[in-house]
């Protein structure tokens, strides 16, 4: 599973119908400034740093094997230290 | 799920019978110069930001558990200011 | 789906039988050097750009949910005008 | 399979409830700063080199084709002398 | 599929039992430092070039779809000359 970090809520209004309301949101993996969309089951805020899982796993976190989701938040860390910009810097 | 911009309708007259006459777009990855190929159960038009969907997830997204779609749109994100441009400068 | 350029076929006479005797072929995916094998239900001939489907889809489009590939060929792009060479020199 | 070394133990309160009570750690792949998420069925510790399991064969082995890891833990490398480090100089 | 080279057997005592005593390979794809883990059902040696699957079809060209591998070699190259080092010059 992926570390990311939670940036804000997405939008999107014209969505296929399997996707239901869910809560999507933008999120930006540790280290990187690639972002993507994550649905979320937990319940985040901006900031949180979350684990988040891929794979044909991320439909059942989202909650059934047909919901089309391939990034789905599973877990909030506790605690996270960030060390990534640091290494960024090499 | 990745964020993309639809640059064009790609037309591919020979192709397995399977992908039906659904139609492809070609999407750039917000912050990528990669280029890739999305089916598009939505109705999107040049320029849009998308939500693109992967893994087996891209199948039912696309109509069926047995379509061959690695990567379908699932939404049309109703605002986007990218910031990309920007960071890839770094 | 992944936009790539036929390069050539590739012999591997030593392969499981799962493989069966299906044409593998060398493909470079678009902007970059990295070369994979697709396998080839369509009948490409080097030169053709082509869509690359991978994931689980990539084993129905190779012709059955059984057949191990994850990486299939599902259509030839009528006409493909590149810009990643010149992309690739910033 | 990709190979890395254990860093930690992710503490995760707020979860969803089909990752059970299942060890989680902190790994970090050989020759990348990237740090993901593993399920541990093994029973690592810090320093250890494993082999991590990724797509959906990450779910049976984590105990259950339902279990939601894209990152599964399957086996500890007996002796590794890592050239990563090395090799990243070039 | 990807193009690696084989370069040793790994040896993992301690490891989750549906591995079963399958043979593991360390493999280096071809122009990338990256080294993975594979499950060899062919009989491959040290140097050899070989085609390596992913994602689902890695668990049925390991043998069964319940078999934990997410990389399987499926088929040995009769013949490979290499130009990544070359071109990764560039």
């Amino acid at each position: 599973m992926k570390i990311c970090q939670v940036e804000k809520t997405l939008v999107a209004t014209a969505r296929i119908g399997e996707l239901g309301n869910k809560r999507l949101l933008v999120v930006q993996e540790r280290g990187s400034t690639s972002k993507q969309v994550a649905v979320d089951p937990v319940g985040c805020k901006p900031g949180d740093w979350v684990i988040v899982c891929g794979s044909s796993a991320a439909r059942d976190a989202a909650g059934s094997k047909e919901y089309p989701s391939d990034f789905t938040i599973v877990g909030i860390i506790d605690y996270w230290e960030d060390d990534a910009a640091a290494e960024g810097a090499h």
